[in-house]
């Protein structure tokens, strides 16, 4: 441990025996975005609140907020849970701030116990405040308890008391107060997903995979249906024929990953990682395209690329490896071509409106924001609540012939009549894209302070049955029937197709496993007491609204069932309900800004003009504030425009852009977004 | 194109029009395995016989075969396909040796044409000649008339001259003659597979990836009966955890890729690409596992790895990436994981053995070739008749304690009475995989000089109903009539859930269309002429043996199905027939050499002594020959131990082992193998 050795140059010496407990903590404070963070650790009494208001005052910075696993990594190369005082050391000198409380700077010969996942150790408070000046690390004595009695929550207090209310194992940051912090506790402790030593990566974990498993089979089955075939090329990619195509690739160069050595040997060419397909699989198209009779070509595959980006990670959002599935398709025709894009565009609102129960608007990407070397991009656009952006859903591209022109791939004309006069035909391409990210979304929209709320049709277990009200009163036999009775329960709802299980561990309490099944965000809770034993019925209750039912056993195979689809049915309608009341149309720049900030997306009349897009996004940037970090930019980023809205509202004869004073040509929608 | 500058160096021009048409191959001569091949380039007129035993004999090498496509790309940096005269160059003075057919050298002023996928150059005679002299390398012209009429094919004439009559788009290259060769040519123009620009990948086309989907349903069904879940892991592994358990990261380090630049960034460390998942995935099962209650840990994964062997790849048998399963699983006891490695291994014998039509043995494999760190490997083991060689099929893994020790997977014991007196268990773990190897023992098992022969379980296309029976003398209603007849039977089949589709293709001849269902191994052909409409009854051929059959109408929906299932049964029978006929008991070390050099397993009584292991490897390798590559090894190569079958002979007292003078201890099989 590394404080041991710190603790030796100091002849200091850690004590034996338990002390105190204690806790440390790393919070960030907000930051400009141009300058490095600052973290400021917070050693006190583990039973002491560490007020955030007294922290920011005490190490003079703005809103700490509790730091997530990348920046303690980045700091002290441990995850939060292994981090201690053992981990601070001379070389962060100047780079952080620890704010101690001073019940331990004072407790001289009192001794202290510093626990984390990496191990414990015992020491005295003066060896703790020699070890720490010894370090040359700013340290800043804090008295926890003149903290106020009630911190001033500003967006949501009650909300914010509740979750701080919260049992050990459940949530304790609030969704509206802390986001970013919520949203990773929330897949955590949810069990969806784990922190990975590689920085930007992470594991999916079975809960989350079984979204996408479903998501799999409902999309194979539907692209089948089109003639679509599944292939697998490979994750390589020659540096030669990466950089093919110009346009497209300096989209995705800065994030390629290359590998340069196999075993101990250099490579004689470094080889790239796939961050997309398009040039690993148009040279084949090429060879294995002749003639029309060989067209359409449809093919698609489920994979990882890899796009190593140097923003910010965030899980399922912005990922280094992330698995997505990547169809490329070569049609005669621009007709085919399209119609295609726009039935694997439905096929993507199914995913989100079916499977997921989030809401989208469907589109087509203005210029600046379409696919890099393509012709154009429609999109499904969703809508986060919580931070009031707008999120790119799924992608479906017609490359229109560009590629084709690029990889020659080319048929012969076998008919004039049809198909125009030139004697060699150029195909048509599209390209469609659906990442893991959708799961993402799927936790933003549905999830509160209690966990993790999913969806019944992708959640991988749908209900979970829990024997209830056995006391120490409860006769043996009422036991035995109150067991049997949960187990066949379980047993005939398994059998009925439904995905259910039992929670049937003995050391704990009804109580705690509701919790822990709101948690993991099961949507259906079945309680089986002796009540129920007694009625010949369960108690069911809803996980995405509370709500209580009661289905007589001999219902169990259809109503429960029905109950699921009813959960699913209401996730979306009220998905959809605060979307719709999200998405404001504005006619005039003045309500532009102001709709932003009170967290809508704004669909606006607009000229088209690429540079008018880029003046509104420089616009609607709060100027007034400091810049942050991209990763938790809402409230001061500028509005991207999102998409083109489909479903156009009427235009009035003579609307003028809501920015610039050029006729408008079409409602586009904009949002600061992720 | 590379000639023109070599011809402007040259002050030689290139002629327009064009001349008469030339071919332009690339041999490979048998070669000392710790020799550089000199690959022999053959130059001759297009409808010149290229006969090999002239060409050996000209070039003085021994049995030249075509070069397969890695040994074109490594010489000439292009595909077998673009390859021609154009790729010829100083450079490779010494390294090639190039045979002219005398009429080209001769052909002072006539012009001949160049042609390859790259483009087309025609030369005068005199050009030619004076191109490859000034290239340096040594040109030996040949009088290809010269030939023996009738080139004596060793083990097979009948077999080697019917697949030299095979059509252009067939397979050109006898089975048992030329077996890599003739396996190259199946894949690709039977298109399950591509060779791909970066050496050791492979590019799984439709009909491949459909064999791996119908596997991952099958046994995802039933692994999730058996509680194992989904997950998906990050593909990269940072050196520090990559190498934390010692014996385990031995056997990998050779191949391990790496990452060491993201963009323009070189990384701080270098990331590995996992090569398998242990030491990716066990940090995490130490952090998850926390208690008994959260044993069984049952996880798998569907994913791609990475091994960068330097070896000769082969496609599905050994590429630098290839997809797999991996099971990772942590128990409370020996027991537990014991029976859950030999239900695994049941699961792989019928992937093999139900899916796939391929008989299996299975067992246990040696100190020698169990997996490095692991407590013993079980395995299924395959046979190819072709080579003769031995296969391992899949392997299932008891770890045993080794990696929970070294990962500290580890819970308090909460039943002494029951796990003995230990305060803490380290777990018992378990990991198994089965990769698209097993697409490509399929494909050696059953195919022919046709083309690929595929069973109907796991085939893309079940079914193809060919139209039959029109010509000029068709009357208009006629033809019509069965047209429709087709399209019905093919519905027909659909709706039965047979996966069939028609060739109405209009340009192609139905005796066309029969080989190319034949070369892409579709295992029912129906057939449907004017006799069939007149019968209402389809003729049915099966790809396997070429059995007619004739089925009525009305009964398509339940006969063809029972006919592809007949299909099934008789391609396992057939393979499991062969195979019981190659894997011999013998007991002496004198037929086992014997056996060995006849194309069998041995099966033989063994000491069960590591160094006595070694000793039959050595000894039975055929010391007389030369060594070759190990590609090519099969008729020399050592006997490995390939598994201690669960299935032994009955051993009579006083058994020795085949070998040396110990007591046998029990029945290994050994085998050349790949």
């Amino acid at each position: 441990m590394a404080i041991e050795s710190a603790l030796a140059a100091l002849s200091l010496q850690a004590s034996t025996g338990t002390g105190l407990p204690t806790k440390t903590l790393v919070f960030k404070p907000k930051t400009a975005k141009t300058a490095t963070p600052v973290p400021v650790v917070v050693i006190a009494l583990a039973e002491t609140a560490t007020n955030t208001k007294l922290i920011a005052t005490a190490a003079g910075v703005k809103e700490p907020r509790l730091a997530n696993e990348d920046l303690v990594q980045e700091f002290f190369g441990v995850t939060a849970k292994q981090f201690s005082i053992a981990n601070i050391d001379a070389s962060l000198k100047d780079q952080i701030k620890v704010v101690v409380d001073e019940n331990i700077l004072k407790g001289e010969s009192e001794i202290f116990t510093f626990a984390s996942e990496s191990g414990a150790l015992s020491l005295e408070g003066k060896t703790v405040a020699a070890f720490l000046a010894a370090t040359g690390v700013e340290v800043i004595p804090v008295d926890f308890s003149a903290a106020p009695v009630a911190p001033a929550a500003k967006p949501a207090p009650k909300a914010a008391s509740a979750a701080l209310d919260a049992k050990l194992i459940g949530v304790t940051v609030d969704k509206f107060l802390d986001f970013p912090g919520w949203y990773s506790q929330i897949l955590t402790k949810g069990e969806m997903l784990d922190y990975y030593d590689v920085s930007g990566c992470y594991i999916m974990r079975p809960s989350s995979y079984a979204v996408w498993e479903r998501i799999q089979e409902w999309f194979n089955v539907r692209i089948k249906k089109m003639g679509v075939s599944n292939v697998y090329f490979p994750m390589f990619v020659s540096s030669k024929v990466l950089e093919r195509e110009k346009d497209h690739i300096e989209g995705f160069a800065p994030e390629v990953a290359w590998v340069t050595r196999a075993g101990n040997s250099e490579l004689d060419e470094p080889i790239a990682i796939r961050p997309t397909s398009e040039t690993v699989m148009y040279p084949y198209y090429s060879k294995w395209i002749q003639s029309h009779r060989d067209l359409p070509l449809k093919l698609n595959q489920w994979n990882s690329v890899v796009r190593w980006e140097f923003k910010h990670p965030q899980p399922f959002l912005r990922t280094r490896e992330f698995l997505w599935q990547e169809g490329h398709t070569v049609h005669m025709t621009f007709g085919e071509a399209n119609a295609e894009v726009m039935q694997i565009l439905d096929l993507y609102a199914g995913i989100y409106e079916e499977l997921l129960a989030v809401p989208v608007v469907k589109g087509i990407k203005t210029e600046k924001e379409k696919f890099a070397g393509g012709y154009f991009t429609t999109t499904v656009e969703g809508y986060i609540p919580a931070t009031g952006r707008g999120i790119q859903g799924a992608t479906s591209h017609c490359l229109g012939q560009n590629f084709s022109k690029m990889f020659n791939i080319v048929v012969e004309n076998p008919d004039t009549e049809k198909y125009g006069e030139d004697e060699k035909l150029f195909a048509w391409q599209n390209s469609w894209g659906l990442s893991t990210r959708v799961i993402g979304v799927m936790v933003m929209v549905h999830s509160d302070n209690k966990g993790l709320v999913v969806p019944p049709r992708v959640s991988k277990d749908q209900v979970v049955v829990i024997p209830c009200g056995i006391t120490a009163k409860t006769t043996k036999e009422e036991e035995a029937a109150i067991m049997a009775g949960a187990r066949a329960v379980e047993t005939r709802l398994r059998e009925a197709n439904v995905r259910a299980f039992g929670d049937y561990r003995e050391i704990y309490s009804p109580g705690w496993k509701f919790s822990d099944a709101e948690l993991k965000g099961v949507p259906l809770r079945i309680e089986f007491g002796p009540k129920d034993l007694a009625s010949a019925s369960v108690t069911c209750v809803r996980r995405n609204d509370g709500q209580k039912e009661t289905v007589a056993l001999a219902d169990l195979e259809t109503a429960i069932p029905a109950l699921l689809e009813d959960i699913q049915a209401t996730m979306l309608a009220k998905a959809r309900k605060t979307f719709d009341e999200h998405r404001v149309t504005v006619e005039n720049w003045a309500d532009f800004v102001k709709e932003l900030n009170n967290k809508n997306l704004v669909v606006a009349p607009w000229c088209g003009i690429m540079e008018c897009e880029e003046d509104i996004k420089d616009s609607s940037a709060r100027n007034g504030e400091e810049e942050e970090e991209v990763d938790e930019k809402a409230p001061s980023m500028g509005a991207k425009s999102l998409c083109i809205p489909f479903a156009q509202p009427e235009m009035k004869e003579g609307t003028k852009c809501v920015k610039c004073e050029e006729k408008a040509k079409l409602y586009c929608m904009f949002g600061r977004s992720y």
